[in-house]
């Protein structure tokens, strides 16, 4: 593809070479002639000449020293020049011979069912969308348009995915939540877990992660959510819009989290909490409150940033204070 | 079913409305005229004319506004009433053709064996347990009756799991143990883990957990312990009866925990440690000491909890003894 | 085998008893006249009678009360004895009926490829390989000379496995890395994950991870690393030779980490940092900072050990300090 049809398509500036030949985007470090690079901050851009690339991307054109697209948001015309030069390579529609779809099953236009797929009576699967080898759709789902269910997931009965949705490798929906009540014998009597799991549009969620179905009405995920890998969703939580979830964190159930939340990796929140729209959460926080104003929150009770870094400090301002007060103790008793 | 029916069979009170026809459990929020609902604590019950409820659960008749079941533990009077409306729709017996079972396994009466599982060489089946589509049972493996085993659970060798115990989708029971001895090179030796993993009677695990099998003899999740999703109990660990652990939680090698611990979510226990009988873990803790003294646990280190919170509390104790600290001082420098 | 053969296989010194006939390894406790154990530290060793077995793997002949194997590494004649006594059940090479092999795929010699696996187009798997049942493996995949991929794993396409490497039941290699960018209108763009994972030899990698594939370029496993369950490595890591990582933990976007490191369980990694060869990180620590010398990090900002400790005390450093400038006031206002 020409550079200058890739900045056509991206509707950006060029900064000369529009005749030039581009194969593929690489890494700064490691492309060619014919590929274009991310020159994301200015040391990398000074050290331009250092990349092969023979086309760059770039956010000042004064950093122009060959070809180059300049633009605002570079990592978005990254992310569409890559989607131009090498679309991702989703399976043809077509049912294979192996894959098992139940009674009553709508399939909807040019779908894709891989090997081994199994599709649970009365389950709807609309246009374009792809299950891959092995994916179980248990019964009763509801699958959007151009959804992709990769290789042996597992979605519970009745769980909802909405269109454009990609749910990963070995990921589980709509499995039963957690809940028991515990009897004076000690035992736990499991409460039925009755409810669905309902993923919206424009959601991609981990290899490996979970969404518990709730006890009674919906775990929801709301669309443009995304969800890194490792992550468990507990029951009858409902995650806002646009909100991005790094891996391994833990959702414990019933927590409602707002709109465009960020929450960083391996950061747990209890249970029956809620979390207000746009907050950020470091990675590995602790969330044992409600997080009701905006703003930066890390640490093991997710103390306010500056709070946090207070508290780390701990062990070096005590150590401080021991000498202070030791040379006030020696002050008197001289005095 | 008739209100009058469902407390017969709960063997709870009545409040009126024995005739009401009820079609199932719904939350207190979303039910209408032909749902029960759990009305938990007085704010919901004083507002309770705020749910379309036809009927309610309670622990006080005199909260009773409309048609009530009044029981001791509405948390269980819930689940057994969903389990009456709306019983579990687990598959019917039969094994489907597209199984594959090894050679000598025994299947016990009414097992369903669903689409694509395989059973390796020897295993034993009970009665009525359920296999679902995509399972791995590997070779010599028992599972007791009434078991469930969902989607693309993969048991490896010689695994052994009771009656009444569920295992839920891509967990995996019985996968090596970490295990290896350092060389002089600085390479890893493995150690083979050609012990077993035993799952012993009602026991649910969640979606996504691991459950490694022991170097030699066994790991033991015993009687009626409930684990959520994504949980991983490491080689040699013996976890006691009724023991609840919350998602997420990595519990190392050989660790020994008693009977009705509960065990928060994100957990991490160091291996070769001991957890008395009745112990509480809250979310996110560090445990690295024997917990031998019932309590609750919690922090970096499982300090008691009031411990703990003095520890949080650092930052904020620190400023005030600088605070202090300065005044002694000019006190001092001023006499 | 008699006890003289193990002896002369390991290449270690025989305490009597050569003629011993020895069936299995068993643990110290449980080990009956035909078994041999590890008696591993001086207590065990003293309370040697209270031992069936009948032979010992010792570090000390002066402790051998009965037949033994005298060796410098225990835990390694443990695992050879092991490997002889009882090698691994791998599946006899052959390719089941129903296993699905795609285009131009290049199978080694003695390959075993079990029931309902799927290999995608023009993947090459080597000799002695084994793929497990329900395994799915993309197209243009590399998979080593008998390396081992156990049940239900899936490999994203282009994902490169070395020689005897093991990757355990429900893994997830080479999928989608996790990288966005955010949008004026709070929604995030997804950046196409066009890179791959790249696992070289002798590694293991337990159930339920994932390595998610690059962006762009290469995520990198380097030979002999050992990875536990449930533990995520993100986009564009390289993880040095002989490095081991415990359970559960995550690893972020990006980070370098280099040879022989030991990595705790539940330990999180920012991304973009650097970890030098050798470091040894505790259980539970948050790694925020790159770290460029040697030792033992610890705690939420993986400080030295030392200094974490110190971290943990500040509650009853406090204290402490609260009694001293109480007296210290109370010395001042009576003079």
């Amino acid at each position: 593809m020409k550079l200058g049809e890739i900045a056509a398509a991206l509707e950006c500036r060029l900064e000369g070479g529009g005749d030039l030949n581009i194969v593929k985007v690489s890494s700064f470090e490691n492309a060619g002639p014919e590929d274009i690079a991310l020159a994301l901050d200015p040391p990398k851009t000074e050290s331009g000449l250092s990349s092969g690339a023979g086309a760059l991307i770039l956010t000042d054109s004064a950093n122009a020293d060959r070809p180059a697209l300049i633009v605002k948001n570079p990592f978005l015309a990254l992310a569409k020049t890559m989607n131009l030069l090498e679309p991702e390579n989703l399976p043809p529609a077509g049912i294979d011979d192996t894959a098992i779809i139940g009674k009553d099953v709508a399939l909807g236009e040019g779908c894709h069912v891989g090997a081994y797929a199994t599709i649970g009576a009365a389950s709807k699967i609309g246009d374009g969308a792809v299950i891959k080898a092995g994916a179980r759709i248990g019964a009763g789902c509801l699958i959007g348009k151009q959804s992709v269910i990769f290789e042996n997931v597992a979605l519970y009965d009745k769980t909802e995915i909405g269109d454009r949705t990609r749910i990963h490798a070995n990921r589980v929906i709509g499995s039963d939540g957690f809940g028991y009540t515990k009897l004076e014998s000690g035992e736990s009597f499991k409460i039925p877990q009755r409810g669905i799991a309902r993923i919206e549009d424009d959601v991609e969620i981990g290899a490996s992660c979970t969404v518990a179905r709730a006890a009674l009405d919906v775990t929801l995920i709301k669309s443009g959510v995304k969800i890194d890998n490792q992550v468990h969703i507990a029951h009858n939580c409902v995650i806002g819009e646009n909100t991005v979830i790094a891996g391994c964190t833990g959702i414990a159930g019933s927590v409602t989290i707002g709109k465009g939340v960020m929450i960083g990796g391996m950061v747990a929140v209890s249970d029956h909490l809620n979390i207000a729209d746009g907050v950020m959460i470091a990675g590995k926080t602790g969330v044992h409150t409600n997080l009701s104003e905006p703003g930066v929150y890390a640490g093991p009770m997710a103390m306010k940033n500056m709070e946090y870094k207070r508290f780390l400090l701990s062990g070096k301002r005590i150590d401080k204070i021991s000498k202070k007060l030791k040379e006030l103790e020696k002050l008197i008793k001289e005095s």
